[in-house]
């Protein structure tokens, strides 16, 4: 369970920065060197609290009313990476000497990630250091890092000056003085002190006026001078001593981060939790995060055997969705995780509908945090509905930190009204899979409300039927269409889901006040029926197909085969018009509603969609791989869905497209999980219950998965022979494997072929 | 033939700035007062050279590719508007002491500009001071000023330091500190000097490096004490002596001003023609103009009777366009004219369908010119093409200064393609009405080629029909449809027209240089043909109308009657995608298709469609009114077409949108004028020749328009009685009234109900 690598890579290091952040849903730090690299180097040099942004004013050249208006940003914190070392007088460096072993590795069994080196000084001394960090999983205000030194030829004097660095700005370089100056500065230090032997420092972004701190302390077995100063926005600690041949020298260093979104008094905080983090030594915070990865990986474990690459990429993604994800409600799940600054630190539709299958089905806890954050967005919602012309109904922002809307190109952006069948998704299943009624009363129905009332004022009844006009859908190289069947087709569920929701908590007796809140009335529960009952769902006669908008079919047709590849992907070299004019997808929208709402559609139709939608889709969205791939797998083309499997659980491990530098591609890591347990497991959450039809690609011996619904624990073995599932908790259920309905109280095998 | 106004209003200040601007198409100066305002009050003073801009990079918080990279602006260029008056010690001005009388006057057969002031000071000195301006229309570098001054009831000394000033900034006022520390700075000074008794300047634009020069020079009988001084950016004449009471005492001020885009060397080039200029008094250059606009109103001249107001706005109108109107082959129409410094001094589509028919009926010279700066534009326009991803073919720029794109907003900007439509048209009816082949050969058809072009690769063969799709029609609050029917019947016209004038070329021997310059092919002809003829107008069966696009009459209906009056515009108080989901209309989209091409169009479909359209649009546009009084009265709707047109005509001179203060309305004056002759007149340019149907509100006792068609000079009477044609020049033609044709070769009456 690790993900390495062997060599220095000067080009690769922003890229294995991200590889190798330590993370754990609060805190995230980038893998940068503690001793820093050569200026001319690419290196984004970041730590990151969930959920801490500053603002600034967007500006547009030509501002039309309703126009988002601010901006918000993730920002980069006070910096604790730095450690300089000097061993017998000479500055270790990976880019002086000779390195003559260099391996990092994320060990994610232990939750942490370490950078082994073997270094022959300039003049010749030779020593290990081991650099070891973690994002305390228990603890998650705290990073704890260590440094092991080992002279392995000689005896001398060692000095590590560790820092505590406040005059950071955004993708920024401690190195690059250059940088430093282009960079936007996003947070002002307060206060940089000295306590006792803590390093304490406090800064306040600059326009959201959010307050953070982060106290620093030190911890070494060996006899070490301490020397501390305060200078500027610079703490350091000095520790400076004697060191032997062949025995290692430890340094620990304890990083606490609090803010202001979290801690009424940050500073106050942070220097209890120090205090509290200190008591436990290195080894002592491994062991808390050895038992709570073994919790995770008992509900959450999957895996494939017959390769390990791919092996490898499953269990990194399952792991670096936990380091991403909030468990606070507050924090929601980044699109770049907490591993870079790229798009803005913000969360889009990606958490609902890539990310949260994963946590609903293996840790309810966090998919129950998750949704908690987008209701503490409601307000925002709505406000942005008004903002949007909407005289009722809460419209969720398409990209956003807080909940206010923060994309500054409408047509890709708000316009996208599918974020809230994407939320109200998330509130429906975590209602199937868990059953928690009393969330639903307390919280849940009002955002299912709230998003409902926006389609009934978005929608109008047309002929009979409810249509929804002037939206994008997901594929976001068709802006702005009239009736996007994925989304009238995801307004209808949410739409159905709600009325059956609310019949449940009439039985229960729960439904008054949920009509007390949101002055629900009978007269809008039937009008919720008839447009779910009577909404449009273009479909082309002549094709068979379910048509992508009411217009999309009568485009001219793009030939992807005749676009050099050089054009790819297709946003960095046209005009967005030129690509509305033309049926071409960026990513899966048609398709991506029939792996959701499957239930009711033919299976012709189903397979004639993809084929159809395959050939015009370039994929250039990380979101659309790892779908294609299950709905490849659904439609029987298991070697295809194997390819795009492969394509997809890559993609940043082999940096693919070429940006994983600025943060891991956190959805697709969503749907590396999901490809294995809907794609190749076949799972699908039908209304009356789990349905899996298990397929085999031929370049895997086998997989495995858990899940866990409706209290039973369930672990999913496939091999060439039969898909073989086992009760590990619960009471039993019944599932549908192939077609065919199963109770499942112990274990069960089904043929693969059956 | 006056515009006029007594009394001075605080409020209106920046108002009448715009209504007395004097211009001549090259040069414009608003009417601010020599003598300065208070601090306090809103001026915005300003002088524009047609054509002369600045640039600056246009931000975008989400940039995708090809949109618009560089704003242009036009530039409010050097000051020349200051004359600081001492009176007997005391200082003029118009917020001191008693106004005993106050007039502003733009006479119209004069060409001049006066404010004609009768003042008596704090210490009760009355003296009137009359302030004439003109910008030539014979030198067309020149602006004229003069002041005279009469002590009514005293002598004494006068002193009249008279500025050239250079620190001026956008939207300007040279008393008010506060506007110019924000106000934008785009010229910088290069030299101020005095040479002989002559102030030069000479500046450049901060980005695009564009010079100009600004020469004055002075002149009075008066024996008065001279001296000049250059101090910094401001170069100032002194004038001083003594002044007898009911002796008027004269100083004319003569101003040239030069640019790069029309002067190699602007410099040398304002020194020439300012001494060119002082060899002619003000009162023979007064001459000159009255010669001038002698010409131009006897073939421009049209009138109403029984409504004085309306007759003054309709020559008013008439005389603005003149002075709106580059004839340099350089310069086009900005949509403000040459009277502020709104809509950056953008050209738009305005010119050639609001203000081109104006020209080309009544001064092919300066409609010929206009078509030379859309020709210079060309290749701007193929490269637009490029940016908005054709291979092939011209795209003109929905709102540019040279050519270039400046729209930062591409759904209502570049998506607008019809604006081709708008230039080819022009191109086209010029031909229709001079016959100038060889200019068509020379210059026109590669324009409607190259335009033509964009058509084939922006539309596509559906089901055997020609389709548009993605674009923006003339409709603002609908953008990014699917076959606009304005678009697809601007196209229809433009390639029909198109192939027809390739005919005409052939058989005259003149299309092998077209072929030389442009490539084209036969079979390209024929596809332009085919494209023609099977393009798909949209059509509702079960309304019997046009519809405006594929989806538009399927959208929910917006009713207006429910919206608040301080709702209005929309688009100030709604999101434009909130807009673009409803049926309402900012302005006359399939309506004005109906008024551009209305042959093969049935009576009953252009009745329909006008009735339905009308009831959902807003005239959030100032060129919606004009237009649906013209179609009022086509179909028949006389009264109701009065209506449009009052609001219309008084659009400015009773500031009726708000903002004249930021510039006059140059389309709408287009649509004043055509209010009569294709409004009331009934004129329509079909395929065979002029049609009239001629009609008579009850509110006018008459009207009365020259226009020149092919050679003939027709004037053209109508009161209650008949509609009367004269042939004042010419051959004579075929005209048809009221469906029945007949040769004009005289004189011909027709009775009006006939």
């Amino acid at each position: 369970m690790r993900i390495h690598f062997s060599g220095l890579s000067k080009q690769e290091l922003a890229r294995r920065e991200t590889l190798f952040h330590v993370a754990n849903g609060y805190l995230g730090m980038r893998a940068s060197f503690e001793e820093g690299v050569p200026t001319e180097l690419r290196s984004v040099r970041g730590t990151y609290i969930n959920g801490y942004y500053d603002s600034a004013p967007i500006h547009y050249e030509e501002r039309l009313y309703g126009f988002a208006q601010t901006q918000q940003s993730i920002v980069n914190i006070i910096d604790v990476q730095g450690m300089d070392i000097l061993l017998d007088g000479e500055r270790f460096s990976c880019f002086e000497g000779t390195l003559d072993n260099f391996e990092q590795q994320l060990d994610m069994r232990r939750g942490v990630y370490t950078r082994d080196i073997t270094w022959t000084s300039p003049k010749g001394k030779q020593s290990r250091l081991v650099f070891s960090r973690l994002a305390s999983f228990e603890l998650q205000q705290l990073l704890l890092m260590q440094v092991a030194v080992t002279p392995l030829n000689w005896s001398g004097t060692i000095r590590i000056a560790s820092s505590q660095h406040g005059d950071v700005v955004q993708d920024y370089d401690l190195n690059d003085p250059r940088k430093a100056s282009v960079g936007k500065k996003m947070i002002d230090v307060k206060e940089a002190v000295i306590v006792d032997d803590l390093m304490l420092m406090t800064a306040k972004t600059t326009q959201s006026k959010l307050i953070m701190a982060s106290a620093v302390a030190h911890q070494s077995l060996a006899e070490l001078q301490r020397g501390y100063t305060a200078k500027g926005e610079v703490n350091e600690a000095v520790f400076s001593g004697q060191i032997k041949e062949n025995e290692p020298l430890t340094l620990s260093k304890y990083c606490v981060f609090t803010d202001e979104r979290r801690f009424a008094q940050p500073r106050e905080a942070a220097l209890k939790l120090i205090v509290q983090a200190r008591e436990t030594d290195f080894e002592g915070w491994v062991k808390k995060q050895e038992d709570f990865l073994r919790a995770f990986w008992r509900h959450a474990g999957a895996s494939v055997t017959g390769d390990e690459a791919l092996n490898a990429s499953l269990t990194w993604s399952m792991y670096t969705l936990l380091a991403s994800a909030g468990r606070d409600g507050i924090g929601n799940i980044a699109s770049k995780g907490l591993s870079g600054e790229g798009y803005e630190g913000h969360y889009f539709w990606d958490t609902e509908i890539y990310m949260f299958p994963f946590f609903l089905l293996t840790n309810k806890d966090i998919a129950l945090q998750l949704l908690k954050s987008r209701a503490a967005m409601l307000p925002a919602a709505k406000a942005h509905a008004r903002e949007m012309g909407h005289q009722t109904g809460a419209l969720y922002a398409w990209r956003t930190i807080t909940g206010s809307e923060c994309s500054a190109y409408f047509p890709s952006g708000s316009a996208q009204y599918h974020i809230n069948g994407a939320v109200a998704r998330a509130f429906l299943t975590y209602y199937q899979v868990t059953g928690d009624l009393a969330f639903m009363a307390k919280t849940g129905a009002e955002i299912l409300i709230e998003t409902a009332r926006l389609w009934m004022d978005a929608g109008h009844s047309h002929k009979g039927q409810f249509r929804i006009d002037s939206v994008t859908g997901p594929d976001e190289y068709s802006c702005v269409v009239n009736n996007n069947y994925y989304t009238n087709r995801s307004a209808q569920d949410h739409l159905k889901g709600l009325v059956k929701l609310c019949a449940d908590l009439q039985e229960q007796g729960l439904l008054d006040q949920v009509i007390e809140k949101t002055g629900l009335a009978q007269v809008e529960l039937d009008a919720f029926w008839k447009a779910a009952t009577s909404m449009y769902l273009p479909f082309d006669e002549e094709l068979g197909i379910s048509a992508q908008d009411d217009a999309f079919l009568t485009k001219a047709r793009m030939n992807l085969a005749n676009i050099p590849k050089d054009k790819f992907p297709l946003l960095l070299h046209f005009h967005p018009l030129y690509l509305y004019r033309l049926q071409v997808c960026k990513q899966a929208d048609t398709v991506l509603a029939h792996f959701l709402y499957e239930e009711g559609e033919p299976e012709e139709v189903i397979r004639k969609t993809y084929d159809y939608y395959e050939e015009i889709t370039t994929h250039d969205s990380s979101l659309s791989e790892c779908m294609f791939s299950m709905m490849a797998a659904r439609t029987g083309q298991v070697e295809k869905a194997f390819s795009y499997y492969r394509a997809s659980a890559v993609l940043d491990l082999e940096d693919t497209h070429g940006n994983t530098a600025d943060g891991i591609h956190a959805a697709n890591m969503g749907g590396c999980w999901m490809g294995i347990v809907f794609g190749f497991g076949g799972l699908r959450l039908h209304q009356d219950g789990l349905v899996f039809r298990p397929c085999l690609p031929d370049e895997l011996k086998g997989y495995a998965f858990s899940i866990t619904y409706q209290g039973n624990l369930i672990k999913v073995r496939v091999d060439s022979q039969a898909a073989r599932f086992e009760l590990l908790e619960g009471q039993g259920l019944n599932i549908t494997v192939f077609n065919q309905q199963h109770m499942l109280k112990d274990t069960l095998s089904v043929p693969l072929n059956g």
